[in-house]
């Protein structure tokens, strides 16, 4: 089945000020998931920071033969990711995932101000 | 020959209202298919989603020796990508191709938004 | 050494009028090359089209621990590669470089509008 | 553990006039570290022109469980990079790391204008 258990991403931001309402909120930090596979898959998220521990895991569920396009600003457990703040992610998965690392703009209609696929890790 | 016959795509995206003649049509979703080798290429793309069944297969040939640039917004069999959903793609391919995600803003000349190799699978 | 001899990049495109003098000239698109061995590269790029036979190669030698920056715009033997036309290549080279695909826009001080790592072949 | 220890990035450009005060610093080049293991990772960072020989290394750790973003506008041993010229370059870790090349925008609030997984050596 296509994917990895084991992603990374090295880059992450969430704009200050980006929780009000639109059209405040200025940016999405999304990863989207793509679960091809006949088992849902159980996808562990942990947040690296520069100047403290990391935080995680956050869960996610992604159901099997289905995408999940999940936000970085909505995570709240076991805390909200502050912002104004780099930091990035590492992603563990029992069934194979793809990834791809994804800012929306909504100012402009969800166009995406990047996108690229995140390192893949051994399979 | 250079390429692979899997490929997955976990972000897609085409904004509502897109349809519509240009300039209104401000984004096109893209994907760019080159098949350096011999033999005519038969692709088979599946498009998941969140919240249903997957659809599919999409069916495009790519010829020997061809570049094939295909737009989301112009798959109609066996129906069309509805607009304003969040959806992912598997492209499976009898002959090793190379892929690539585009973006394209049409208010611009063309020029693209977001450009991104998709996650290959084996080989 | 780091890198592969095999490269390919599925999108391409040039934006008509994009030879005229800046600030008509709006965008570049753009190879970027990292030879870091010990020994010159000897880089062969070949262009495909949607509708016609493969052009090239294109002849590009990047000295021994060198980078080189090559526009599409630029390239005249054997022959131009034509505006507003949808291509892709191939990148074969004698020994092992990195590749970057990069697409510029000099209205911006040489601000990148996509930049991504093409698509690599096996070793 | 996730990550490897050779990495890079074929393309890289500080725009001319880049260290004024912001708003005058338009952009920044930034490379993201992870490194998610349990050792510090000491890395070094090499610097090739298109016209003379490589500089460094340029030295940074990054700590156990730490992500670090660093700016090629701020290198300054052995020797500042120049603006307005291109560069690419070579990254080497003692542990393995994930890296991601991004340009940011500061005048929109740090979206980036591109984001990429650079190329990725063998473990």
């Amino acid at each position: 089945m296509i994917g990895r258990t084991q992603w990374a991403i090295a880059e992450g931001y969430i704009p200050e000020g980006s929780h009000g309402p639109e059209p405040e909120m200025t940016s999405h930090e999304t990863i989207c998931f793509l679960n091809a596979g006949d088992e849902d898959a159980h996808v562990e998220i942990t947040i690296f920071f520069e100047d403290r521990d990391p935080v995680g895991p956050y869960e996610v569920t992604v159901p099997a033969q289905r995408t999940e396009h999940v936000q970085f600003n909505d995570f709240e457990d076991p805390e909200p990711i502050p912002q104004g703040t780099a930091f990035a992610s590492t992603i563990e998965s029992d069934q194979p995932i793809v990834c791809q690392h994804t800012r929306l703009d909504s100012r402009q209609a969800e166009n995406a101000l990047l996108s690229t696929v995140p390192y893949a890790g051994e399979q």
